[in-house]
C-alpha cells in the first residue's frame, strides 16, 4: 500500500528544509503499519506554516494540485500534512478513488472512541477557532472540552524540545483540571513529530493522540478496506465534472 | 460613506464582463441608503464562479489581496461578492478598521429576525454543504429549516429569467411546506441581481431576503455606528503582525 | 422614513420625567442615519422600570395598544424600547405593515457578526433568564458566552455615571476573561443612552455594542428594504382576524 | 391539601359561563388524589381564551394577583389553568410558599417519562410557537417530535365532541406516522375537560397525557413532598423585594 | 395502590442485612402519599452496592426477574431501587401494565420544572458518566450545571451521618457557586434514606430533591392517572413476543 | 498483534453452532491487516442473540469474565462481536492494558469521516433506541440521518441471503433519499458476516461500513500505537481497586 504524506507548504524551500522533510519521512516509515510505504511530498509554493484561517485557504490550491496528481500516479492515501485539514472538503470533492485523510478529523474521531470528552494542545491563537470548526464540521462539537495554545511560533517549536514538552505539559494540563478533559489530542504536526505525545502520557496520566499517527491509521484502514469518500457528501464541482480542468477553474 | 462590493472572481474576464459588473453597480448604488457610495470592483484572476469548496478556497488569495488593498484605501466598508462568504474569516484576521461582510451570514441573521426557521434557495449540490456549515459557523444551525437546489448552472441563471423565477419559486414551496421554512433567502448572488425576492414573496407569502440587500444594509450600519469585527476573535496572523507582508505570507 | 422608539413602560410619570424621554430623543435623533425621523413615545401606564418577568408581561398590553396605534398612524418602523424585548412575539402577530424591532434580539444578531461568542453586562438578577430565553428564542443560545449583572438598580444608574462605567467594565472583563466573550453587548436601555458602549471599548478592547444604535440601525435596514416579519411565524390572533378589536380580545 | 386550578380568563363572564367551571370543579375533584381539596376560580378581566402570544401575555397582571391572594389565602399548590403555561415564570417570581404548577411543563416531563420523543395536539396555529418555547424552556427541545393542530377554535370545541375527538386523533395519527412520536400530549385544556385523553389512546395505541391531570398530579407531589421553586432560579422583583406591591410596580 | 421497592441488588445478605431493608421500607411509607402501600423486596444475588457501570449491567437480569413477577402480582407501580436507574429501558420493554419508575430520570425531570439547571451530588467517581448519560436519555442534557462527587464509599455513607451531611454540602455549593446550579438532587439512595435533603436545602437555600421521594411521587401519580410506559418507545424483545420465557433468552 | 473477536452469546450452542463461529473466524482472519491473528470466542451462557436492550445487559456480566480472561492473557486487543457494544462502557471499566473496541461507536466514527450525515440499516425495532443512545454516548447525534430496520429476525437473517439483501438495499434507499443519509452502516454482526456491505454500496452508490470490518481497522490501529481507553474516563470500579475480584462483586 502507498501512502503519501502531502504538505500544504513548502517546507523544502524553508529553514526546516528537505532535511526535516527526510527525518519526517523516516518517522513516517518507522510508525507505519506493516505493508505500507511511506513518502512524504511538498508543494513547491504556499505558506511556510499554517498559523491562521488566511494561511488555509491559500494552501488549497497547490495542495489541490499536488493531491490529484498523487491520485493520477495511483497513491492509495493520502494524507492532509497540516492538523487544521485546511481544504479537505475541496480535496474529497476533486478525488474519487484514493482515500484522503485529514489528521485533525482523524485524531478527533480517535480521541472520543477513547474517553467522553478530549481537549486539543495547540500553538496558535489564530487557529483557535479555525480548530473548533473543524472539530464541529467532524459532528463532535459537544465531545470538545476545550482548546489551549501553546504559545509558541511553529516554526521555532523543535528548537528547544524540553521547553516546548514543558509548555505543552501545562497545556494540557489546565485542558484536564479546568475544562475536564479525560484524553489529549496534540494539535499541531510540529509537535507531533517532536513526538511529544509519548511525554505528554507520562507526565498526564491520559491518552495523548499524535495527530500524525491517527492519520496514518486512519489512511491504512481506509484503503485496506476501501472505504472511499461519499460523493453524495462531497460532488465533484460541476465544471469539473463537466471536462474543465483545475486549470480552467481558474481565470485570469 | 464608501462601500465597495467586491467580487471574488474575475467577471470582467468572463463571458458576463464588464456590462454585468457595470449592471450589478447600478443595482447596488440604486438600492443603497442614503449617504452611500458604492463601487464594484472584481479580482483579475480566480474562479469564474463559485459553486464548489474548492473554488471558495482557491478564491481566497486574491480576494484578500484586494481587500487588504481597499482598506488601505480608505473603505468604510467591503462587502464579498458571494452568498458562501469565501474566506470572511481570513479577510477579518487581515482586516482592522474596514467593515468585512459576507452576505451569507448578513442574510442569515436578518432572516433569523423575521421568523422562525428559515430555507435557502441555491444554485448547486456543491454548495449545500457549504452553506450549512456557513450557517452553522453563524451560530444559526437551529434556524436552518432547510436548503433547497435549483438545478441551474450559475452561469445560465441569468439567460431565462422566467424559468429561473418559477424554478426559485418551487423550491422555495418545497422549503416552506415540508421543511417548515416561514422565511426564504436567495442562496446566490446571480439570483440576487436578478431580483428575484420580489417574485417569491409575491408567489409564495412569507419573507424573502435578497442577500446583496442583506449585505449593504449590515455594512451600512456596521460603518455607520464603527462597529468593526473583534481582533480577539479574528487574530491578525502572527508573521503580519511581526511585520511581515502578504507576500511574505507565501513562499516558493 | 419615520421611526418611532416606543417605550413600554410611562417614563413621563418617573422621576427621570419627560426630560429624560427628550433626551433620548436627541440621542436617538443624533444617532440615526440620514433620512431617518425618530420620535419617541411612551404607553400611560406600565411598569416604571422593567426588571423582571413579571414586569415584561405586564407592560405588553399598553405597549400594544401603543403599537398598533403608531402602525396605523403610518410609522414606518417601531422600536421597543426596551432591552428585554417584551412581548416582541406579541407585537408582531398584531402588527402587518410597519417593522418591529426589538433592541434585544437586533443586537444580539448583530454581535454575533463581528466575533464568535458574545456576553451580555446587564442590571438585574431578575432578568437574567429572561435574557437566556431572549437569546435562545433568537436561536443563538450557542452564541452566548454569558451574562453579567452590575448590580445597580435601573432607575439610579445615572446617578454616578462614572461608577456605572467601572462596574460595567468589571462585568464586561468577567466576561470576556472567565467566559471567553469575544465581544459584549449592553444589556439594559439606560445604560445604553448613558452611552458607556465607547467607554466599555476603550476599556476592553473588544467591540461593545449599544442595543439603541443596533436597534436603530436594523429598523431603518428592515423599513428600507421592506423586510416585514412572517406572517406564518406570527399569524395574527384568531379573534382579530375575524374582525374582533383588541378591546374585544380582554374581557370583564 | 388545597389546590387551586387558577383560570387565567374570565371563563364566568363567557358563554361558557359559571356552569362550565363547575363542571370542571366537578371533574378536577374527581381526578385528584386521596386528601386532596381543589377549587376552581378565575379571573374577573382577561381573554376570554388563549390562542395567541398576545393573550398569553395580557393574562398574566390579573392572573398574578389572583395567585398572590391565593398563595396568602394559604392555598397549598396553584395549578395555572392554561396548557401554555402564560407567565409562569412570572408567578414563580412573585410566590415563595404556594407551590405553582404550569400544565405545560407538567405534563412535558411526564410525558418525557413515558417514551422518548412525544407529540402535542394542539388546537391554533397561533400557539405553536409559544408552545415550542414553552418546550425548549423546559429544557425538552430535543424530546419533542412535533406539534400538531386541530383547526377548530378553543370556544367551539365541545360543541360536537365526536368531531373534535376524530379531528385530534388524525393530529395524533400524524405526529405519531410521520414525526416519530411515542407519546402523546392534548395542548389545550378544552381538548382535556373533554377527555380525549382515553379517546386517543384507545384509538392510536400510544400513551396520551391530560395536562390537567398531569398539573394535578405534580401539584400534589410538590405539596406533599414540600419541593417549592428555586427563588435562586426565579428571584423576587426587585421592587417588591424593597418593600413595594404589586399595585406599586404599575404606574400610571 | 400497591408500590413495591425494588432494590437491585441483595441488601439483605450485607452488612446492612434485612434492618435496613426494614428502615427503608418504614420511611418509604412514612413518605408515601395517603392511600399507597409500599413494600421493599431485594433481589437475592447481584452487586452488594452500585458503584461502576459493570455493577449496573449485572444487577439487570435477576432484577428483570423481580419486577416481572411482582407485575404478575399485580404489583401496581415498581420502583428501581437505585439512583442510576440500571437497566430501566429494560424493564420498560419487560413490562407493560406495572407502572415501572427510575428515581435517576423522576427527579432529573422534577429538578428541571423546580428551576433552570440542577446539579447532582453523587458518590462515586466510577458513576459520573453514567449518570451523565442518564440525565441525557432523559432529553435534559441542556438542564445539567454538572454532578459533584462526595467522595465516600456508598456502603460507608451511613456509618457517620454527620461527617457525610458536610461533605454533600461542600459538593452542593461547589455545583451552585462555580456551576450555576438552582436546584439540586441527592444522586444515591444512600443519601436519600439519610434525609440528607433536608439538611441541604437549609444549608445551601435552593430546593434539593431526594430521589426516593422523586420516585415516590412519580410512581403514585403514573399508577393513579394510568400512565404506563409506551411500548411503542420500548417494544417487547422479539423473542418474548413469540412466546418465549425469560428463562428461554438465557442459553447455555 | 493477537485480536479475539468476543462474541457475547453463546454461538456454539444455538443451531448456528461452531460451524458459524469457524466462518466468522475465517472472514475476520481474511479481512485483518498482515501481522494480525484473529480468533474468536464466545461466552457459555448468555443471550442466543441481542436484539433489545434487556438481552444487551444481560449478556455483559459472561462477557466482562470473558474479557478480562483475554486481556489477563495478553491479547493486544478485543473486538466486542455484538454491533450494539453492549456493556463497552464496563469492559472498558474492567480492563486497562488490552485494547476494547465496540463496533458500533467504531463504525459510528468511521461513517462521520467518509461524509456528512450517515444512516444505519439494522434488524429490530427493539434496538433502534439503543442504537441510538449508542451514536449519541459517541458524540454524533447530530451526524445521525436516521436508522431503518429490515424486519428479519436476526437469526434467520442467513437463510436466504438475496432476499436479506433485497430488504436491506430498500431501508438503505429511504435513509438515503427521505433521511438525506451520503453513508450506510451495516448495524448488525449477521448482515456483517453475510459481507451485505459491498452489495449495498454497488447498489445505492454510497459508501457502505461493515461494522466488524471497522472494529478490526479500530482494534489493529489502537494496539498497534497504543491508544488505550482513557481510566480518567472509565475509572476501575471503587470495590475492585481495593482488592476485590470479578466474583466479590456479586453477592448472594
Amino acid at each position: 500500500m502507498r501512502i503519501v504524506y502531502a504538505v500544504p507548504g513548502p517546507m523544502s524551500k524553508t529553514a526546516l528544509g528537505s532535511a526535516e522533510l527526510r527525518r519526517r519521512q523516516e518517522l513516517l516509515q518507522r510508525w507505519a503499519p506493516e505493508g505500507v510505504e511511506v513518502t512524504v511530498q511538498n508543494v513547491l509554493s504556499g505558506p511556510a506554516s499554517i498559523e491562521s484561517a488566511y494561511e488555509e485557504h491559500v494552501s488549497v490550491e497547490q495542495t489541490a494540485r499536488l493531491v490529484t496528481r498523487l491520485e493520477a500516479e495511483g497513491a492509495d492515501a493520502i494524507i492532509l500534512g497540516c492538523y487544521g485539514d485546511p481544504g479537505l472538503d475541496a480535496l474529497c470533492e476533486l478525488t474519487e478513488r484514493a482515500v484522503v485523510v485529514g489528521p485533525g478529523a482523524a485524531s478527533a474521531h480517535l480521541a472520543a472512541m477513547l474517553g467522553h470528552r478530549f481537549g486539543i494542545v495547540t500553538v496558535a491563537d489564530g487557529v483557535v477557532h479555525p480548530l473548533r470548526r473543524l472539530v464541529a464540521d467532524a459532528g463532535l462539537a459537544g465531545s470538545l472540552a476545550g482548546i489551549a495554545v501553546v504559545d509558541v511560533p511553529v516554526l521555532e517549536l523543535g528548537t528547544d524540545r524540553e521547553a516546548s514538552a514543558l509548555r505543552a505539559a501545562d497545556a494540557g494540563r489546565r485542558l484536564i483540571e479546568r475544562d475536564g478533559a479525560d484524553v489529549l489530542v496534540l494539535g499541531c504536526m510540529s509537535m507531533a513529530f517532536l513526538e511529544l505525545d509519548a511525554d505528554l502520557r507520562a507526565k498526564l496520566g491520559v491518552p495523548v493522540l499524535n495527530p500524525v499517527k491517527a492519520a496514518l491509521a486512519i489512511a491504512h484502514a481506509r484503503a485496506l478496506f476501501g472505504w472511499r469518500h461519499s460523493k453524495t457528501a462531497y460532488p465533484t464541482p460541476r465544471k469539473l465534472a463537466a471536462g474543465a480542468t483545475l486549470d480552467d477553474l481558474v481565470v485570469g
